[in-house]
């Protein structure tokens, strides 16, 4: 009955919370003109409370012309609901569930300041579109779509492109990993792949851990599946194994996620022997391993690190999730998910139910790119450049700016340790300067990181990166300096 | 410690129980040689147990040598933990959460029977490829290409390549809506809009109408998201308007989600008067309505039927999901969401969470295509060739098979109703003669639906729709004189 939703709150008389709720109901159409009310005595029961207050409620009503109470037959909605008249209006902002609220409130582009015309920005970490062979691109997509322009076209199948699939376990199989009872989900991008797993594998509450600080992404797709990440420190070489163990120890965790190649924000490259240990770790508890396979092929000194999927020879317990957004093309969205054969299956279920498949005529062209020897020739080419760029501005950053530390061996971004300054108090000054950059501390799940900063440079011109760390610098020298008084 | 997992159970003897679970913790690893195990006492206060069962655990393990006690120091784990030298063994079937296990149990390309190479399939109600336009796809490529291909292949934005999103709401608004005040997400597809607009307006448990049967992918979501599914009969001409605001009255909805044209599964499209009844019952309950646009493109009559969000004139009650991929290219998976700027603004944070954005090339190239005329042509080629197909497979169907009523008036599909023999069964001894489609339990959220089956002819060819059908109808004749015996 129409009580069955309501609530006595003890703050208000119970007869003008009655009065109240029968409006309501008249108001979202509950109640219509000529609905019978349930008696006084039927309510007080329900609700339990003094007849009193509800016969009190109905004269109110009565007294208001809203209710009509006929002898003998009841009490009934003596008015028409006037806003029915007219267009559905529906408040949307209050209609967001938690995991809408915190995927906005997470939101870096958002709530971050915005770039603007003539600004140096160092936010951004995605490659410089300058350098992609374009002509190599069109050429893979003419020779695709010639063979098979109206299949690529029609639907495909959830799990990805054949021959991609095939050409990305053979890359795997390249790299050090064993493929046997492996197999691969083709996914838009690392985000994706990272959100599906977690969709497939984890309820709210479960215990996520991850190195401090960690790619920003990845905190708020954690975040909004409500999942409980225990962050651990890193070392200059990496995730603090003690501390790892630790943490396994006190609480059985659901998942361990890593990057450990030019980690997002350190740039920390993880040696092999630390691989080693992590992997014995979480094989001590079998907790199971996301590794981020993030910007792994930037490498950018000649010696080879297999990824951490390379040392689970026999086993099945990491599961790798590559994507190539950060050196190539991402705006087609191709990555990929690396492991078990029965994990990709039930991943390739929630693929299909999320949004059928990513476009097949990107994975097809993308694919015969990669195949074409295109992909060698372009990798040759940005490594170097990438290398002299980071060595450029490296040089700038140790020059410029006061720092405690600055971490990392390469990759498209610096991150610095401050002396005493908030990275976000520079950002403020930064900003009416024409300079932009990410602030430490979106990269923590918890308050750490304020005097922290990353500078992306992939896509800044020398001359920028120059100009704008030296006014980064000048703002933390002048903060640094008020600081003191 | 390491007892605050541990659960009693009733049906074991307790110390047989600690014993397991001391088992169990050395073997995940949460307890290593020499841990000091609390004391008995301990123990039997924290588990509320008697003492004497503790030290008949602890005996029983002394006993097999797995602990042993040290006097005046404590109790210690005695044995390395074996299964840690090895490999990272995970049990992933076991990992699953119940979203992952629902996506797999009503994934239908996974559970029903499945094509195999000379089978005439009813069951696909995708665009046929041979129909598409190559030539002028790929003129739309070479042009977007030449002009911003670098641009197009690095990111993009969430809510959607600008000029295809402007595209799309001049599209809606020569549809007859009010596009003031309303914005546009682009997708990938339907399936992804809906997935996220479920994501971002429900909680588990809430309550969401549809129509009895409906679309069999959105039941796999709304049921993907726990949601209480009120689904409301159809009558010929559409949703039965009584049982809709009965259903509304009864207990209110989060959401109200209809296919009003060319109706999956059955085909029928909602009448004009009809339109604005529903309409008018969603705005006297202030529910909001998630419209399926599906197919509304092929109107195969000269009649314009305006959709359900024309209806909405100054209010922002209704969001439409729309989506060519039943007529145009699906392989590219481009599907838009209208609605409320401010809705859209919060479906575009939770875009971006789950996988950055849509293809930009494909959103390019897709906005040149549809820019250029081509996309008119192509409309006047196949709502001819498939209305024409239609008529045909019509007529085989009344020709054929045996059956109480046909539902629908176009559309790619045909929905049968048949007498008193289940469509499963005959889908069974279909598939033993080369025939396969839908059975139509699958677009039913309870367990109706047994006697109805759909048939898809978009990609079957007019002499195998006849083939087809015929068999079907022999079977279905068949079974039903088996039933007389």
């Amino acid at each position: 009955m129409i009580f069955s939703s309501f609530k006595i709150n003890e703050e208000e008389k119970i007869h003008v919370q009655i009065e109240q709720h029968i409006k309501d109901s008249i108001e979202k159409g509950l109640l219509q003109k000529g609905s019978k009310l349930p008696s006084t005595r039927e309510v007080s029961k329900v609700l339990s409370i003094s007849r009193n207050s509800v016969i009190s409620a109905y004269e109110g009503l009565e007294s208001e012309g809203i209710i009509e109470s006929v002898k003998g037959k009841g009490t009934f909605i003596a008015v028409e609901n006037k806003s029915s008249k007219g267009d559905l209006y529906i408040d949307w902002e209050n209609m967001i569930s938690d995991y809408g609220n915190i995927c906005e409130k997470l939101d870096v582009v958002k709530n971050e300041l915005p770039w603007k015309k003539g600004m140096i920005s160092f936010k951004s970490i995605a490659p410089d579109e300058s350098l992609f062979d374009l002509e190599e691109f069109k050429r893979a997509f003419l020779n695709v779509f010639s063979i098979e322009g109206d299949k690529l076209l029609n639907y495909g199948y959830a799990k990805g492109y054949k021959p991609l699939i095939d050409y990305l376990k053979e890359y795997m199989r390249k790299k050090g990993v064993n493929v046997e009872g492996k197999d691969i989900l083709i996914t838009n991008g690392f985000t994706e792949g990272f959100d599906i797993l977690l969709s497939t594998l984890t309820n709210q509450k479960d215990i996520i851990i991850c190195e401090e600080p960690t790619h920003n992404t990845a905190i708020k797709i954690m975040k909004s599946h409500g999942l409980n990440i225990k962050s651990v420190k890193m070392d200059a070489d990496g995730i603090n194994t003690k501390l790892l163990d630790k943490t396994l120890r006190e609480e059985p965790a659901k998942l361990v996620y890593l990057i450990p190649s030019y980690h997002n924000p350190t740039g920390i490259v993880m040696k092999g022997e630390k691989r080693k240990e992590v992997y014995e770790i979480c094989e001590k508890y079998k907790v199971p391993i996301l590794e981020d396979g993030f910007n792994e092929e930037l490498l950018y000194s000649s010696s080879h690190v297999a990824p951490l999927a390379s040392l689970c020879a026999k086993g099945n317990g990491i599961v790798y999730i590559g994507s190539f957004s950060k050196i190539l093309f991402p705006g087609l969205r191709i990555g990929w998910v690396f492991g078990d054969e029965k994990l990709i299956s039930k991943l390739e279920s929630v693929k299909r139910a999320r949004n059928i498949h990513s476009s097949f005529l990107d994975q097809a062209v993308f694919h015969k790119y990669m195949e074409s020897g295109a992909f060698k020739r372009y990798m040759k080419k940005i490594r170097k450049h990438y290398k002299d760029k980071y060595n450029f501005t490296l040089i700038q950053v140790k020059k410029y700016i006061p720092h405690e530390y600055i971490l990392g061996e390469g990759g498209l971004h610096i991150f610095i340790k401050l002396k005493g300054v908030k990275g976000r108090d520079v950002l403020e000054e930064c900003y009416k300067r024409g300079v932009v950059f990410m602030p430490g501390d979106i990269f923590y799940s918890n308050d750490y990181g304020s005097e922290r900063i990353r500078l992306g440079f992939s896509r800044v011109s020398e001359e920028d990166i120059e100009k704008g760390i030296k006014i980064i610098g000048d703002v933390v020298s002048e903060i640094t300096d008020k600081n003191k008084e």
